[in-house]
């Protein structure tokens, strides 16, 4: 195994989020803010929490991961970004309704001091929405060169050493992959044109990684995944990564599906409904950008059963997921799961979950996770897909010819051999 | 790593079941016949179903394990036992209401011949049953000859080459371990002397290794679990495993805590409640009998999720387990779990897992697994402990010195790994 | 209170049912069927099993409503009807999966007997199911006239002193009220001019209605429920009622809202989905057969709940409901409602109810009860709509001046003040 | 019907609460306090919120209940009473972690300055509980005389003109009815004796009764539920009622239990479960104190369904309760019910109601209601047990001769119509 020069985390980190006045971008936003201040702390974040093996079981080496990877401290985090509506942080949290009141106290100072740049915004591809606070430009590619624009000068500003941009907004419609996004001559043409295959969310990645800005995709649109994109990563050698944060009912499928997998129990049917009632919910009311979010969904169960492998099991599922607007519930998702298996000589049983949970809660420390591990990536040298960070991801990023890795436990143990691949350790023989 | 050398397969294996016209018992012996006619698919059968990966992951190679590992033949097993009910196990199965009449039809005959031997039943061990087919003996240690002679007589009338016996009777009173359970001389002699100490199911393990027969013990009490018998089993060089198959709401638990724990997800209380109708519920329905039970289903969350190494998530939790007995359901179980955990800065959510499970269609399928496993363990020549076999039990048995192994998942590895091995393959070094 | 004069129920009551051949026809027939011959028990009927109070309660008076009430006796129907598919009732039960196969076997040869007639059907009506036993018409009019050569047939053959008929059959698209509905003489010209505002299931009722016989509405369509078909059942002297059976889901509302009511707890929305893989589920997979379905799902809360009068408690409800063909579960529905309510100063709280039931095996014994009641109200000299049987449906029907009764409780005072009533007995006060 | 003199609601109502720093009690007291300021709504209180229909359906006369009976007014409501801490109900509230602290803000002088009087508190009654402001004394009798004179003291204290006692503390220990409860004389000379069989719940009823001030009685002990208390009541001429708040599973089983007899539909299984982790929960994990809860909760079912006028239905039922101690949860309350139904034919179904409750935010409307009723009933009046308010309790006080109501919806008929019958107004013939 080669070894990895990873360069220093001296200086600013600028942390760009798109849709930073929303409820997951303002949940990250005041939590770290507030675990750096010793408010509170980073639940669900392996970078801040998790121990990693070291060595053989019998070296009992088990650091905590931030004590031995080089990641970039929590101080040095200067936070920034765009959205549709005018307000700053604290006022967007607030209005988020996620947080309790004595929970953004603690912060508000630097809350309201988190002012969103205008968003690169167009009806047409979020339509539930009506921004107030939006950029105005003659073409698509005029509007990401304002954002190239306030990439930069956030950066001086700022005085960052490094940036990293994050997308926490909104689900954009379906736009299914065509030519214009599998290369990068047609893709530049097609933003000059103002193709309608070209959404916003495509003129942030773009934008970013021409300034040499890791971009994260935590909604299930194209954004950084396709071939023009990954191209566009490799020539600025910028790391990459998306797609979908995995919080709620697809992190339990892709722990549940190993299960039966692992004992051999067959699968006849998975219903999943969803009820959430904050502005995603709404956004997902639309069919259009529902759909974008139900094919992120739906693959998960198929590539981790095997159903070639296993016909007697799994050839035949009827897998269907629905997600509802229902407003009394705010933030606080509700997932309920009906999942008909069959046991031995082909009894059935069932299993219903019933998950409430809560959307920004879970998807906050993925942000803060992934802004760390994509920044350290960048020093490493890493460009386009980062297939190691799946693991936090609804439908992970893969090339044409690959399949994605869904099950959690595979995904936990890539991620944490790269780890130790990065500060020179040997891989482990078991999981840990 | 040194080559195994495994004796074959030859000949008739026995398999002798405590319990045998149970409700578990009498839907592997049904479901094991009719699998071997053709009439119905080993549904939950990790030897019978599964594939497992050999070599590097680029040489694709992924046939059955039944292809690659030396088991026995299904064809090859011929059935029998103890109970303390007279009844064949045509009517046994009836009984318990646990298969349709028409899986019973197509084995019929196969069943009204397997007749059970008079068990070596006390009541006050198992309050809540009444056994009319029980043998009379002097001292336990005279019962225990009694068994011995029951197991030569078996082999010797079924001209079997090798032998199994397993346990899938009724859960027995709680009895912790004590100074007669430590020493196998203090055993030998507690047996000969009535102590209270000794329950029926140790007269079984001790009379099947001290006939060179490998043991499994599906329910949770001591049984081959202590040092006395631990020494026996290495005098004599026999297998042995258990304890409790892991069928429902613990496989859910070990599956759902490395969840938690990989997620860095905060778990504040897991409350788990069950319902069940058959003659397992009315046992577990005297308190004594629900203290082994307990006892066995308690440790596994905690031994998982370290509160040690993250005290900020699992220092503090309570977790409480109920079994109810409701005649209503029969073998229809029912598992519901709440279970309250937090995520980012401690905000709580609430998972809640309603399990509409049947236990003897999840138990049948690992009888079978360990019966050939084990037996496949004796003709590899280990002895003592298979903690390899881990993967079945919900408290899997362990030297005193280190810890059990819970998480599904890595109990599976170990288990392939152990397979590997023994057909003389490599580790690999993902989970597959 | 005026006395009923009530014709005896002699001679043979022939019973059409329109889809005889579906889940929900069939699974009542074979019931009734197997109920007149001692080999099951009429559950869920309150013809069949329930008492009524007669007089002061101190009198004690409480005989069996059938010990009472002139209904027809059970040995008196003969069963006829319509399908589009030509399987004779033996057959189509054991393709609609309902029933067990010993629960056929008592009564084949009285089922294989029932072959239905062809049905007047079209395609664009029931998007989703594609008939090959259906009548050919150059109009609805003469499509109308071939079910009264239908019926007068029957009657003949069978020497019926008495018909009624039931729709049981899919739900039609949803067609809105409009002017051709409202008018007896437009909606005849509309049949002959084949107007698309004129469904299949208006046909049915027409033609029934035409040869005096009482219709019974179990779907949600129109069918029966506008001016004009009131208008010819008042000219005729025939009763009739609907429509959509109140079955599962519906059921729990109407007796969870007056819960909710009567303890002036708040509400702020429930959500309601359902998972069915029968035909009926397969139907309502359909946009436009849902959206019929789901009108009459809708108003049943707002009309309990009256906003009006308790603007604090119930003017900002978010109701929705869900319907999902799932076919892993066929007949076996499964409902989960998610109910957020509030107590004292405002507290939310939440209620689940996850309703694993039936759908024809409730539906059943509703068949039976109206089929015996419309027979006992034609016999009462009763015409046009039948508000004493809201009981038995989703969305009771009622004149365009009236509100329609919901609550469960109230619509069982209300059929059981019309039974006494027919037999000349007081109404009682208080529920009993 | 007779008319009613009701005396004017003149001058102050002393509510003395025993538990006054009770979780319920708390709760019950700030949100009056709240409800008086216009700071909050009393959600879930018929006295404030419910209207009443009055003569005939056409009159359409419908006003709130609070604007034609005469109830006491809330501003003349003076809060006092007795707990084991000498806590204000400040602090108390805020301990007991059910009302927001902004709930608490608004009304904290008046809750500061409700100080409880030390309470009579006997350890081996309530085994979990461990007091620390309690009354010392001589007897039983002696410790009831002090009552006495803390009822004497605060009424002249604060000039009320008239008092009602409620009981919203823990539950005691079960104590069977035995002799020393069938007679006044014998009751009397039991507390001079400190005889075993009487509790400090009994205490306090003595006492009030004595002081000629109502009872109510929220907790399923005996307290007044017994014919020497029945025949005080009847001597002083003082209203007394109970027992034991129907707040969450008890009401649901009170409005299910309808539903399936209406429909006549079959019951074999009714299994309850409970989490809970206030105060209540700690006492009830208590086996003594449970047996005390558990006889409370049994019976609704049975009375409800007749089993011996609906054997096939209802004969064979299996009903079991549990209540656990789970912290975690705190004041909100989880019921899980699984009831297994059978319909047409015998065929299975299952309703499962899961219920997120909160425990005292579901009784304290109950509380409210209750105090203004009694009171109300004193000055009808009327005295001894009143069974018109049966819709409040899980257990309600009956005769020895005559049966409990325990229909939800019957009961708030009856309290409805005596309403009605306390203003002069005729019952009306259906439910409203």
């Amino acid at each position: 195994m080669e070894k990895i020069n990873v360069k220093k985390a001296d200086g600013k980190l600028g942390v760009l989020v798109v849709g930073v006045g929303g409820a997951v971008a303002s949940t990250f936003v005041v939590g770290t803010l507030a675990v750096r201040k010793g408010l509170a702390k980073p639940i669900g974040s392996i970078t801040q929490l998790a121990n990693i093996r070291l060595g053989k079981k019998e070296e009992n080496r088990f650091p905590k991961i931030k004590d031995v990877v080089p990641l970039a401290d929590l101080n040095d985090i200067v936070f920034g970004g765009w959205d549709i509506f005018e307000d700053n942080v604290y006022e967007a949290a607030k209005h988020a309704e996620v947080l309790e009141q004595k929970d953004l106290d603690g912060v508000k100072d630097e809350l309201v001091a988190i002012k969103p740049m205008k968003a690169a915004f167009l009806q047409e591809y979020v339509k539930r929405l009506h921004g107030t606070w939006v950029k105005e430009a003659g073409t698509k590619w005029d509007m990401m060169e304002q954002i190239r624009e306030d990439i930069r000068n956030f950066k001086a500003k700022n005085n960052c050493s490094r940036l990293v941009v994050i997308w926490a907004a909104s689900t954009e419609v379906y736009i299914p992959m065509s030519e214009v996004h599998m290369d990068l001559a047609k893709f530049e043409k097609a933003m000059k044109e103002n193709s309608p295959e070209i959404a916003p969310s495509m003129l942030y990645s773009y934008a970013a990684i021409s300034e040499g800005v890791p971009f994260i995709n935590g909604a299930p649109a194209l954004t950084v995944d396709m071939p023009a994109i990954w191209e566009l990563s490799k020539q600025k050698n910028v790391p990459i990564c998306g797609k979908d944060f995995k919080t709620g009912q697809t992190m339990m499928k892709t722990v549940l599906s190993p299960m039966l997998k692992t004992r051999m129990l067959g699968l006849s049917g998975w219903f999943s409904t969803n009820i959430l009632g904050n502005r995603d919910g709404e956004v997902l009311d639309d069919p259009d950008s529902f759909k974008t979010k139900e094919v992120s969904k739906l693959s998960v169960i198929d590539t981790i059963l095997e159903k070639d492998l296993y016909p007697e099991l799994y050839s035949n599922i009827y897998h269907k997921v629905r997600i509802n607007y229902y407003p009394p519930r705010k933030d606080n998702k509700e997932g309920w799961d009906n999942i008909d298996i069959y046991g031995w000589m082909g009894y059935p049983m069932q299993l219903k979950v019933d998950f409430l949970c809560r959307d920004s809660i879970l998807a906050a420390p993925l942000c803060l996770d992934l802004v760390l591990l994509t920044d350290l990536a960048q020093r490493c040298g890493f460009s386009g897909i980062q297939k190691w960070l799946s693991f936090y991801f609804k439908s992970p990023m893969h090339t044409l010819e690959t399949q994605p890795e869904h099950d959690l436990f595979v995904q936990y143990r890539m991620l944490k051999d790269k780890l130790r691949n990065i500060i020179g350790e040997e891989s482990v023989e078991y999981i840990d």
